[in-house]
């Protein structure tokens, strides 16, 4: 009797193998190749769900820009101040689970340039971040896009030195400056 | 008669040809035959310059710090606050050329994960950086080193921002959004 296969639990299981290499290995362990090798899987089923590079590429980026934007939504009850710190601090590698989004956002920046799709995602990642600041920054009159733009670009660039150099950002110094910088622009 | 070569003469050519290909390509593109094809050189020469893909990536991104640094060290004869600003704006995509380094810089990020020496570049890119900057606010007595850090991180986070999305991010609104900082935080 064939096994039934719910394409749902094979995508997440997909999902979690890719995120795994991604996390673990550094997104150029992220293969057709390795990925069979990972979940057991044939490349030929792999290429049912994955046609290229590309498609496997963006769902690793895809799969932190969802679990960051829902953590992110999910912070919308909070006053205004508090949210807008909340919102940022889910982007900053303060627990294991966040580093590794750092890890493998990061990661994979380099790699849109010459891949419209992921760049795409990559400008709708930013995008969406800035919108849910901006939503909680005009509710509490604390500032206008130019903020937005700011604190993200701030938040983001700390993420980029913790990537390089993690011993040397540990979470209370990202917290730190994270509250420095919200008590001067907002 | 055999052709006399100059080696400094050559590794400048070279120098050209990798940051040619990644600037136009991205760093994806720099790959010993492609700089081979670039330069007309043969894959075996170049072997006797770069042994492996690494060097040849570490390369470019040496030669990205050494511009930038080199410009940055231009302006210790500014007062404080002006050579603050001047050492920070030398990292930001503000014309065709530091556009260019950008793109290289941000390029690589995802590629020294599994690359220890072109992570300890990185690393020591951030740490030059940061204490150009930091002789500056120190002297002006315009803040310490996590003022420097936040600078550093805000001015690194809107070129991943621009790199991703340079049409959202012209020059003016890069310049307007750093003296925006500059008088929040120092």
């Amino acid at each position: 009797m064939p096994k039934v296969v719910d394409p749902e639990q094979r995508r997440a299981e997909l999902a979690e193998a890719v995120w795994r290499l991604a996390a673990q290995h550094g997104v150029e362990a992220i293969t057709v190749r390795r990925v069979a090798a990972e979940t057991g899987w044939s490349t030929g089923a792999l290429v049912h769900y994955f046609s290229d590079k590309e498609s496997l590429l963006l769902f690793a980026f895809e799969t932190v820009a969802m679990r960051a934007g829902a953590r992110m939504a999910g912070h919308r009850d909070l006053p205004p101040r508090r949210r807008a710190r909340a919102v940022l601090a889910e982007a900053l590698p303060l627990d294991e689970e966040r580093r590794a989004e750092v890890r493998v956002w990061f990661g994979l920046l380099g790699l849109a340039v010459t891949r419209p799709a992921l760049a795409r995602a990559q400008r709708r990642g930013y995008q969406n971040w800035r919108a849910e600041l901006s939503e909680a920054l005009e509710e509490g009159g604390l500032g206008g896009p130019d903020q937005a733009a700011a604190l993200v670009a701030f938040v983001d660039g700390m993420g980029v030195q913790a990537f390089c150099d993690p011993r040397a950002w540990p979470p209370a110094k990202l917290e730190r400056l994270l509250d420095m910088e919200l008590d001067a622009l907002v």
